[in-house]
This record gives C-alpha cells, sequence and structure tokens, in this order.
C-alpha cells in the first residue's frame, strides 16, 4: 500500500495569547537577544501513513488533525502531504 | 533596522522515546485511522527578530536555539530565515 509522508503544523490563532511564547522571550533578552518582537510556540507533527492512495489520506489526516492533533477552539492547522517513492 | 522572519523546528532526535506521539497514535486507530506507521510530535518556534544584518540575525537565533528553544540532549533544530520586506 502507497506510504505517505504528513507534516502538521499546529499554531495558537492570532487571537489566543501564548504564555510560554511570552516566557521565551522573556528569557531571550536575559541571554542578550533584545530585538525579538514576536515569538510563538506551535506544535509540529511529523506522520508516516499507508493509505490506499492520496485522496483517502488526506481525508484521513484532515480528521486527525480536526479532532486529535488541534483544538479547533484556540488552534489552527496546516498539513503538507507527499508520497513516499518505494522501491518495487 | 532590518526585520527578520525566522521559524526553528525542534524534533526529538530519533533515538529518543515520543510517549505524546505514541498515545496520539493509539487514539488515531480508535477515531479508525489505522494505517499511521509513525507519528512524532515536535516544536515549531515562529519568531520576528530586528538585527542589524542577516548574519547577526542568524547568529543570534543559533544562540537562541541552542540554549533556550531546543534540548541538546535528546532534540534537533533546524532554523529558516527570510528578511521581511518592509515599506521605506
Amino acid at each position: 500500500m502507497p506510504l505517505f509522508r504528513a507534516h502538521v503544523q499546529v499554531s495558537l490563532r492570532p487571537s489566543v495569547l501564548d504564555p510560554a511564547g511570552e516566557a521565551t522571550r522573556a528569557a531571550a533578552i536575559r541571554l542578550g537577544v533584545e530585538g525579538i518582537r514576536k515569538l510563538r510556540i506551535g506544535k509540529s507533527v511529523e506522520l508516516e501513513l499507508e493509505a490506499p492512495d492520496r485522496a483517502t489520506a488526506q481525508r484521513e489526516l484532515e480528521r486527525l488533525s480536526d479532532r486529535l492533533l488541534a483544538n479547533p477552539v484556540i488552534e489552527d492547522w496546516q498539513l503538507s502531504l507527499s508520497e513516499v517513492e518505494q522501491q518495487p
């Protein structure tokens, strides 16, 4: 069965505060890096998925992203998908 | 001062176990998605940084990534950097 490699990028919606990001920005200033204007922390999920075809893989990954990987109340997600070439 | 946009991708080293990823994979099976061969969860940090030039921005971001964003014992990081065009 074809193998697909996917990357789901989960990020906080722009209107949602990011206390971990703010704390990291404050720590960066203490390290001497003062020019940071923005710092937001998100999740990045790397997957490999077997599926009969690309459309099925895409559909399953969208379902996972919506229901499992991201919290749609506060997070957005972005999916990129590619097929892995396999030796015959 | 020029503004740079950066993305730091932090991922667990391949030899490090990922219990959160394993739990997510088990939950995906319960959702009916059975073809997942691999699922690893990492961090993704979006930054905007003011710096006098690209080399300085790169150096500061490498320092942050090594000392603040990633734990070098268990994590790898990858940095991508681009300059933001600004209106004069």
